[in-house]
C-alpha cells in the first residue's frame, strides 16, 4: 500500500473588493466577495514543500483587486469579472489547468435625497445575494449565476396533505399554511453572450411571479413550477438548482386563552426545518458534467 | 460580610412571532421577535427556589403569542404592540414592578406578479431591522424606535484630515474617502400619540437623505447633522442614540501592477473598525434616567 | 428649542492583535480581541468636523499593537493588558477623559506529540470565551473580569414547580428536567493587585463546581448559588453580574410511536429562550455606579 | 424543447435531538444535529403535487426522534446512528431509493465538583465539531467520519518561500512565520465494523501531533503530511479530504513607534484568506464514486 495525492485546488477565498464607477454621472458601484480555486500542476507543494509551481494565494488576491481596474467594463456583473479572471489564471500561468471563481455580489440601491435619487450615496439592498461560479479549463468554460437569501413567503394558495404515512407520521394535512423559504439558485447557461444583468434581472422576476401566483401543493410543486417558468423564458439557461428550506410557520395554539386563531398568528420556528432540493433542466441541454457546480472537496 | 442579591430581571427571549392580517385584502404582516424581561419582587426565586410568584417564562410567551391576536390593530407597529404587553405585564400581574419589552420587528415587500403588487406574496426587506424597546414601571412609560443593520455608503464627499497626532499615528490624511457604516440608532418620544410607522419612515428617510447630503469631514460630523436633521423635524423625538461602525474601504495600492487606482477599487475591510457612538438630544428635553435604555445587566 | 450633543465616544474595535512571548520555552500566545473607547473633549469634531483633538482610531489600533510589546508582562493577562492601554489613552492623551477597554481572550491548549505537550503548537480551546472591561476616568479605575460562551448542562438534580400561574399559564410542573445555560457572567474587582489568570480560573472552577453539585429548583437559584459561592470563596469580588439563557431541552412525547421515553430524548430548542439576569453582591461593596459596566449608548 | 426534472433529494435538515444515557453511572451524553436527504421515486411530487409518495419531513424528524432511543447503543456514535436511520428509510419506504444522512455530534466534557468528575454535569468542549455523513442506496454503504472548527496554531516551524512570481506576485519570502488553520476534514472507511469513537479519536491524536511535529514549507505540505499520517497508521480509512483555510497572521510593522517586533505581535485578520483543499488517498483504495461525499445540488 502507498498513500497518493488525489484532487486537490487552492486560492485566495473571499477577497472583498469594492469598484466605484466615478467617471460616469451618478456613480456606479460593484461590491465583491470573490475566491479563487486553482487547480493543476501542484503535486510538489504537498509531497515536498517544493512551491517553484505555486502562485502564491497573495498574489492571486492581487490578480482580483487589480482585474477590479484592469477589467473594465467586465467588472459590473459577477459573470463576467469571474470570466476575466478565470481567463487569466489558466491561460497565463502555466501550471494552472482548471480554475473555479466564486463570486458573491451584494446589490446596492440609491438612497434618495430631497426626493431624489442621490448621485453618489447608496444603501444596501439586503434582500438577497447574486452569485456566480465560473469554471475554466484552457477549453470549456462553465458559466453559472445565482441567488442566496432571498426570502419569500406567501400567507395562503398553499395546501399540504393526501401524502404517504408510515408509523412515524404524525403530521395533520392542511388546506391552508404559510408558505416560506430563504431560495438559494444557481443556474447554468449556455449562452455566454448573455447581458448578464437583464437575465439575472430578469430570473429574479419569474421566480417572484411564480412563488406569488402558483397555487402550491408542496414546496417541491413551487420549485419545479419556478424552475420550469425560468427555463421557457430564458431557453439559455440550461438548468436552474434549487436548495429551498422550509422555513416553517406553525399556526400556534391560541384556544387555552380562549383566543380564536384562525390562521392569523404563527411561530416562526427556526430548527429543525424541510429542506427541498431540486434541478429542473432543458431536456435537450448538455449534461454539465462534474464541472460547472463542482464544489471541490465533495462540500 | 454577607452575600445579597441585586438587580435582576428575567423572560422569555426570542419570542419569534407573525401575525397575518387576512381579513383585509391585501393581507397584511408583522414579523416580530419580541423579548420580555420583568423586575419585581422576585428574591424568593434566587434565595430559596419558591417559584411561587415566579410568572414562568413560558406564560411570558404564550402572552406574547396571545397578544398578537388580541392586542388587534396595535399589533401592527412594534412600539403599540410592546406598549399594549408592558402595561399587561405590570397592571396585571401583582408580583412585576417593571418591565422592559424589546422587538425586532423584520420588513417585508409585497412580490410583483404580472406588473403588479400581488395581495399575498412578499419578499423580506433585508435593508434593516426595525427595533422598539418599551420600558413601563407602573407609572411612566417610556418607549424607544429604532433601527439596525441599515448599511450606508457613499463614494465621494467625505474627508478626513488634520486630526490630533501623537508618537502612534500614521494615518494619512484624505481630501475624498468612501464613507460607509452600518448603523444602529435608537430615539426616545415624548408623544405617545405618534403614528408609529409614519414617524419610523420619516427619521429613515432624514437619516438617508442627510447621510447622503452632508459633505462630511468626519463620521462624528455625519452622526451629529443626521441627529440635528431628524429632531429639527420631529421635535417630538428627545434624543437619539447612534452607534456607527466605520465599515472602512482601504484604497487599493496597484502601483505594483502598474494600474493607476484613482479612488476606484477598495478593500472593504472586517476589523478592527472605527466605531463613532453618540448621542444627539433637544436641550429640553427631559432627562430620560437610567430607564429608557437601560440594558439590564450593563449589556 | 435647540439641538445638543450628548454622550458621546469612539475608538477602534475589534483589533485582533496575537502576542507571542517567543522568548520562554515553552512558547506561550496570547490571543486578543480589543476594543477602545475614548470619551472627552470632543464636541468640535461633532459639530464643525474639526479633528484638531481627535485622535484617530487608526492610532489607537497602533497603540494597542505596540502596546502588545511594549506592555511588556503586563500583555499575558486582558486585565493588566488593559489597565496598561487605559492609563496611556487617559493619562497621555490630553483630551481624553475617560476611556472604557474591551477585550476578549480566546484560550489556546497545547497540542500533544508523542505523548507530551508541544512546545509551540496549539489547539483553540473553544469552550468560552474569557473576557475583561478596563474603565478609566483619570483617578478612578474599574476592572471587570468575565466569560462567555461557556455551555454547561446538567442532566438531572434540576426542578421546576409551584410556580404561579396567571391565565396565560399552561406549563407542566416537572421534578427532574435537563438544565443547560451558556453563561455570560462579569465580575468587579476591588483588588487590582490580584493573579489575574489564578483568580480567573477559581472563578471558572466554583462556576462549575456549584452548578454541578447545586440541586436547582430555578436557573434563578442556581444563578445565585454560583454567585454567592464565587463571592464567598474571593471576597475581592464586589459583585458578579449573570446573563443565563434557559437554553430549553424539551422532553419529546415518543408514545404516539410505542417508545418509551423516561427523559432520555430532548429536543435542544433555538428560540424562544428563557433569559434570567441576575446580580449577586457582597453586601458591603463599593456601588459600582454607572461606570464599571457601563456600555455606552445604553447597549 | 421540453423541462425535466433533474437530481432532487428531501428531507428535514437540523434536527437537533439529545440523548441522555441515565441508565449507567455516570450519564452520559450524545448530542447531535441531524440532517435527512431522501432521493427516489418523487417526480409526482415536483411535476403535480401529489404527494401519495412523499414521506413528510416532519415523519423523518420524528424517526430521527424516535430512534435516539429506539437504535440502542448505535446512538452512541454519529456514524452508527446515522446507518442504523439509513437503513431503516431506504429498507422500510418502498419510494425510498437513497439516503443520505449528515449528522453533527457535540462534544461535552464533564464538569469537576470537589476535584473529581462529575456524574451528571458537563461543560460543552466547543474545541471541534464531530460529524458522520451515511450514504445508503440498498445495497453500498458510504460512512464518512469528519471534524470541523477545530482550530490549531504552531508559532514556528512554518516556512514559505521560493515560490512561483508572476507580474501579480508581492509577496515577501520568509523562513518563520506562524501558520494557523481551523481544520475541516472528512474521511472515508472501508471497515464499517470499526469502532468509531476510537478511530475518531485517533484520527485526532494523528492530526494534532504531525500539525505540531511537521517541520512546514507550505500549508499543503501540511495537510499531505497528516492525510499521509493518518492513512498510514489507520489503513481501513481509504481516503481523507481537508479543507483548510490559512488563517493568516501577519507580523505588524512597529518600526514607526520605535517598537522591535521579532515575530512577536501579529494581526489575526480575517479574510481574505488563502484556503487549501486537497485529499490523501490510499493508493489501493476504491474510487468512492460520487455517492460518499456527494453534496447533492453541488454545494
Amino acid at each position: 500500500m502507498a498513500v497518493t495525492l488525489g484532487h486537490n485546488q487552492y486560492g485566495k477565498a473571499e477577497t472583498r473588493v469594492v469598484r466605484v464607477f466615478r467617471d460616469s454621472e451618478p456613480h456606479e458601484i460593484a461590491d465583491y466577495n470573490v475566491s479563487v480555486a486553482l487547480a493543476g500542476d501542484f503535486a510538489d507543494v504537498h509531497l515536498t514543500g517544493d512551491n517553484r509551481k505555486c502562485l502564491t494565494t497573495d498574489a492571486t488576491k492581487n490578480t482580483v483587486n487589480a482585474y477590479a481596474k484592469e477589467a473594465g467594463d467586465a467588472v459590473r456583473d459577477p459573470e463576467s469579472f469571474g470570466i476575466a479572471l478565470a481567463k487569466h489564471f489558466v491561460d497565463d500561468v502555466p501550471q494552472v489547468s482548471r480554475v473555479r471563481m466564486t463570486l458573491e455580489a451584494y446589490p446596492w440601491d440609491r438612497l434618495s435625497s430631497g426626493g431624489s435619487p442621490h448621485p453618489h450615496a447608496f444603501s444596501r439592498r439586503g434582500a438577497y445575494v447574486r452569485t456566480a461560479t465560473v469554471t475554466y479549463d484552457g477549453s470549456e468554460l462553465w458559466v453559472v449565476s445565482g441567488v442566496r437569501d432571498l426570502v419569500v413567503l406567501k400567507t395562503t394558495d398553499s395546501e399540504f396533505h393526501t401524502f404517504y404515512e408510515d408509523r412515524y407520521t404524525t403530521l395533520q394535512p392542511t388546506n391552508d399554511r404559510i408558505m416560506a423559504t430563504s431560495v438559494t439558485a444557481q443556474w447554468l447557461h449556455t449562452d455566454l453572450a448573455t447581458d448578464w444583468g437583464a437575465s439575472f434581472d430578469r430570473v429574479l422576476a419569474t421566480l417572484g411571479g411564480t412563488f406569488a401566483r402558483h397555487h402550491s401543493l408542496a414546496l417541491q410543486q413551487t420549485l419545479y413550477a419556478m424552475g420550469e417558468d425560468i427555463i421557457t423564458e430564458q431557453p439559455e439557461i440550461a438548468e436552474i438548482r434549487f436548495s429551498l428550506p422550509n422555513k416553517h410557520h406553525f399556526v400556534i395554539d391560541l384556544s387555552p386563552f380562549d383566543v380564536e386563531n384562525k390562521n392569523e398568528v404563527f411561530h416562526a420556528d427556526d430548527r429543525p426545518y424541510g429542506y427541498i432540493e431540486g434541478t429542473v433542466r432543458r431536456d435537450d441541454a448538455p449534461n454539465p458534467g462534474p464541472n460547472a457546480f463542482d464544489p471541490g472537496q465533495g462540500w
